[in-house]
This record gives structure tokens, sequence and C-alpha cells, in this order.
């Protein structure tokens, strides 16, 4: 039996936010604390989406490519997907249906996973380029991010709320990436509008937060927290 | 086999901040995820510390009880003590311990145990008083806290080093409480000097994180995450 109301993170959104890229768990072993999930790639090397046990990473090209067990990611979030309330939704712009998730349910201080399967009427996302050492920082890299749209698009949306308390460790408010059921176009969204679809929703009453104990560039960094909010809203918008 | 990589906390200090003072998880299931640690008690009912699988508070009059299985607890961390390192320290004053132990292990990004056993020249701690509805703030609360203080003293300390990213949900730096041998004096605390024993140190490469999910204060709770650093500040010191 898989635990379906624990939320499991490897890294945390800071020490990317710090250029921390190098890849620290292997998609195997993540794979092993969630089916759904999104994230990164070792090196930054493009957007990560996980669905029905498989990892997914987009491009900076656009290309989708599944993920074999070996490849290392510096920061990934993953949860076994076991919704507690599915409901439809109709022409609704993605910001106006994240408001009313929030006000519909009392979940703005918990975790939650979010899945849409349904289709959009816009879909804009973007992703990020393969870096090497020494590696800029996020935002210098999302300042030249690649970005892709699509119009009345059938895929899937996966993500998660992070109540504000824990900005930082992730990225406070909904974080989201997208796959096409064509498996040709996804990547960290930017913005989107949902023709019609199902959406999922999954609060966690526990985060288990993984730390890369091993690796000495995050052991050694120091997090500048009191400009870290300021580098979330640029690199994550 | 229990898991000892792994620090489990249940509440954030956030929440106990804005004056979330009910207990939400029973003692007896706190001790099922760690055998030592530390905390507070329902209505903010004393300091709590745990050693050898049993969990003591120490009241604003400076008593010692057991706390028995079905006591609630809002806020409390424990983990499965089986240290990394143990070393020998003779006659160092607290905050001059911390600085070193920080210099002597790449520990600063890390949630890491540390449990001292030893005779304290100086042992200076406080407790809070238990309160009733509507709760005051936890600054409201500690501005009237009671302060004890012993010399030439044996007993334990227990508590966390929480990294600096962690602010909110625990309090980041070292947040000690201590026990006497004779228990007969202990609480949070504010200053002390090891005349000499034994310091034990355990990184966790894990934090899981329990939210009270049923609560329904909680849930409706609205954290200022703004002020936050400036109240823990006037709260924990």
């Amino acid at each position: 039996m898989h635990e379906t109301n624990k939320i499991y993170q490897h890294g945390t959104l800071a020490t990317l936010i710090e250029g921390l890229y190098e890849g620290t768990l292997s998609v195997g072993e993540l794979l092993k604390h969630g089916d759904y999930g999104i994230g990164t790639v070792g090196d930054l090397d493009g957007e990560m989406i996980a669905m029905d046990g498989k990892a997914f990473q987009i491009t900076s090209e656009g290309q989708v490519n599944q993920l074999t067990d070996d490849v290392l990611v510096p920061f990934a979030t993953v949860h076994f997907h076991q919704p507690d309330v599915s409901i439809q939704f109709e022409n609704v712009a993605g910001s106006i249906l994240e408001e009313q998730l929030l006000e519909l349910y009392p979940y703005q201080n918990l975790f939650f996973g979010i899945v849409i399967k349904g289709t959009f009427s816009k879909m804009s996302t973007r992703s990020v380029a393969k870096q090497s050492k020494p590696y800029p920082t996020l935002t210098a890299v999302t300042a030249e991010q690649s970005e892709f749209s699509a119009e009345h698009i059938d895929g899937t949306i996966v993500g998660y709320f992070t109540p504000k308390l824990f900005q930082g460790i992730g990225a406070a408010g909904f974080h989201l990436h997208f796959l096409s059921d064509e498996m040709d176009m996804g990547g960290h969204i930017l913005d989107y509008h949902l023709e019609n679809g199902m959406v999922s929703l999954q609060p966690f009453s526990s985060l288990e937060q993984h730390f890369p104990i091993e690796n000495d560039a995050f052991l050694k960094s120091n997090v500048n927290v009191a400009k870290l909010h300021d580098e979330i809203k640029l690199a994550e918008n």
C-alpha cells in the first residue's frame, strides 16, 4: 500500500535558485515515492512531468523524452495519485480556476496535488536549456527560456499547491507542468485556459522533504533568504 | 527498524506564533515517530522534552511531569536517537559550543539532532503558562514566561538545528530543551555553560513535516510571513 496522504520532495527550490543543478537523486528512486509529479532534470536539462509511474522530460527544444531510471534529478516533487475530489470544469482561465479551488476547499495551509485532464483552448509553457558548470543562477537561465504555445490541445496538467509559509522550499501557490496526449508539447506552465476537463485535488497531511545529504555543493551552499522571494518570482512566472 | 535519518515534526512554529495552541496530536502517536525530541503541550501548558521514549512536561511552576499517551500536543519534533558523532566537551559556553559544532561539521543546510549529557556549570531555562481561549499570541505569552536557573547541575539537553531556509517551519538555528537528572529542573534553554559532557549529533536526510489537517483553526489560519521572523526572535530567545 502506497501512502497517498504524503507529498515527497527531493531538493528545494532555494538551492535551484542558487544554481545547484547537479542531479542528486535517480528517477528510479524518485518514482518509488510517487507515480505523479513534477521537477527538473540534472544540469537543468528541461522540465520534468511524471504520470502513471513514468517520468518525461520536455527539453528546451520542445522535445519530449521518457526518462530512464538512471537519470539524476536535482529537484522534484512526487506523490501517489489518489484524489480526494474530482470536479468537471468548463471554459475557465487558469488563474480564475485556481482562485475558485482555494475558495471551494479549505486547503490554503496545506500542500495539495492537482491533476487536470482535458482539452485546453490555450496552453502556454516554457522549458529551460541544459547548463554546464560553473552554473549560472536560475533567474539568468529563465531569462533565456524557450516558450511554447498551443490552442485546442488535449493533455494533462500535473502540479502542486504550496502554502506560503513554504516559499523557498517550493514555489508558494500553484506550480504546474503540462504534457499533451500526443506527447508533442509540454513544459512548465506560464498560462492556460481550460476548455473542458476534470480537475482532481489531493490534499496531503505530510511533506517528506529529502535533502541531497551527500552533495558537497549543497552542504556548502549559502542561501540568501532575504532575496529569495524576489528571485523565485522572476524565475517561476 | 526505526528510521534514524529522519526528523518528524507535527505542526509548525509559525502556527504556534499565531496563537494556535490547541493540541492536535497525541503523545502516544508522536512517540511512534521518535524516542527523543522537544515541543510544547496543548494550551501551551509548559515545555516538552522526550528521551528514551518518554515525554516530560516542564510547567511554568517548574514542575516536571511524565506525559501520558493521551495528552495532545500542538507542536513537537522527534527523532529516533542514534547519533553519527559523539564528542567530549569541557568548560565551554553554549553559544561557543554551537559555533564550534557548525565549524566542525558540514551540517548548516541540514536538520540535525543534538543531545548533550553532562554537568552544566550554568543552566538557564524558561517555561510558558497554560493558556485558555481566545489564545494570546506567543510573543504575549513569552513576555510573561517563568525563568529558572541552576548551577553545577547534571542533566540532558535535547534539541535540533534548523537550517535558515526553514525559519518559520521551525526556529532557525539551535533550539534546545533541558531536563535535569533529578527531574527537578528544565525547560526551553535560554543560556547554558557546559562544565563537561558528551555532545552527540545526528544529521537527517529527511524532514517529515506533519500538519494538523483535521484542525479547523489551522486550516483557516493566515500566517503573516512578513512579520514572522521578528516574532520568532521575540518568542524564542
